[in-house]
């Protein structure tokens, strides 16, 4: 039987770890505290907001929006941003992206500091992902999926790994990222010859390439544990995975679904973030 | 007949296109200029830096030693890097390390200019690795292994590259540098279950563990081409690879020496740096 890897068991498990982190900080007086950097108004930037408000309302963790205009300059949204910088009040900043083509998206990116920079966009944790330091915080999807392998107890150490996708939001990072956990890991992309052998090869697929049901049951092979990171739109609205779940469920020994899979965890892993930026806030503050 | 992939016809190539590139820039009255900072005496950073000035000599590339002493201050250092970012004489700068133990090695690494930073030791010049976008300078060494593909007009794209070692200064930076030139790359280490089998499927294998002989015929399968990295030091004072040179020349397609392989190209990567940072500061002169 292939076990179906149920995002909201992660998010459970999370949760309650976060709520209680959030309760020991909140009575120190110092409430975790998230604040949501959004310039315009893209409707996929405020159903993401939403969501994340949400989810930050779970936990006890507050949200604060800074809401800039389309037109805001350049400068305004670096000095906005180091503002929150010099904020003690503020622990975890998400910018909302893509900004405005007017403004530099490296140098708004790069203003932010590493230490709230919860969803690690910044270049400083880039390089942390890539060496493996501690530098900021990992991008949350990337984590999202060693979230779902750690809470349903799936070695990583010493297994073969195929990332299906080399982007720098998803595909690149988690290969580091399962890297430094002692897998052995492979990136294939479009450019790979004989791309259903390679896979098959793999005791782990990462799939993130963004096309539905690309990964089909020739990439496949049994005992196999599949992460599908693909969140795509169907022409009827509905959403599919990256891979061919029916066909994967016939052979593989565990899949996360779409929806329900790594997009769920994703959140909980930004709020997750946002709590452990405040009590390395709280920690700095007590030792001063 | 296994191809023997010597560094000297690489060098030679690659001194010869350099010259020229130095040439015109001399005759426009920039003559590219090096400048190599070394702080105490280190014999080993005393003999790289014997070997990148003659290297420099022979293609025309200016070398300018700017030495301090072992105790100088963190700030000093810092000082005199941030002369040399706005010294538009200095065209490249190579900083040797380790540094001093009281020098913070990431403070005085990314002070330097990454349009200076020749060796590719910078923050932004690893995220530009990492991301595949021009940022700065790729590391040398790394840089060298492809010189000798590209060189040996060995194909790179839909290749299955496997790479072994994940150090910073070699394993990551040419996994990703491969990976964007389309190979299919998997990164392997001393937590690899089976490392003899994940080689064997390689086209194209990266040795870069440190560990003499390491790679030995079992890891290797025929038509495989073979880019030894590691020079490591024998009991007797003689030098070895990473991989058992006597076996692999029986099974493999190609395979670089050591010495005389990667090492050698190393340093004319360099002085190619050396001078294409020389063009790219006349351009915007020029334009300026």
């Amino acid at each position: 039987m292939t076990e179906i890897l149920k995002g909201a068991a992660v998010v459970a498990a999370m949760n309650e770890a976060t709520t209680a982190l959030v309760e020991v900080l909140t009575a120190q007086g110092a409430r975790p505290t998230l604040v949501i950097v959004r310039v315009g108004e893209r409707e996929d930037a405020v159903a993401y907001a939403r969501g994340a408000t949400r989810r930050c309302e779970q936990v006890g963790v507050v949200v604060r929006e800074l809401i800039l205009p389309d037109d805001c300059s350049q400068a305004e949204l670096v000095a906005a941003i180091q503002q929150l910088n010099s904020d003690d009040t503020a622990h975890g900043v998400l910018l909302l992206r893509p900004l405005p083509t007017h403004i530099d998206d490296d140098t708004a990116r790069n203003t932010l500091a590493p230490h709230k920079d919860i969803d690690g966009i910044t270049d400083a944790s880039v390089v942390g992902v890539f060496t493996g330091e501690d530098r900021g915080f990992n991008p949350c999807t990337p984590q999202a999926c060693l979230e779902i392998l750690d809470h349903y107890g799936i070695e990583i150490a010493g297994r073969r790994v195929v990332v299906i996708g080399r982007s720098l939001v998803v595909g690149k990072p988690v290969a580091h990222m399962l890297l430094a956990r002692n897998a052995t890991v492979t990136i294939a992309h479009s450019r790979t010859a004989d791309l259903p052998s390679v896979v098959r090869e793999a005791d782990i697929v990462v799939a993130c390439v963004g096309r539905a049901g690309m990964v089909g049951i020739e990439h496949l092979s049994p005992g196999q544990i599949v992460i599908d990171v693909g969140i795509n739109v169907l022409t009827d609205g509905s959403l599919a995975g990256d891979v061919d779940f029916a066909s994967a469920q016939e052979i593989v020994s565990a899949i996360t679904p779409v929806p329900g899979g790594v997009g769920t965890v994703t959140t909980s892993v930004l709020v997750k973030h946002v709590a452990q930026a405040a009590k390395k806030t709280q920690a700095r503050i007590i030792k001063a």
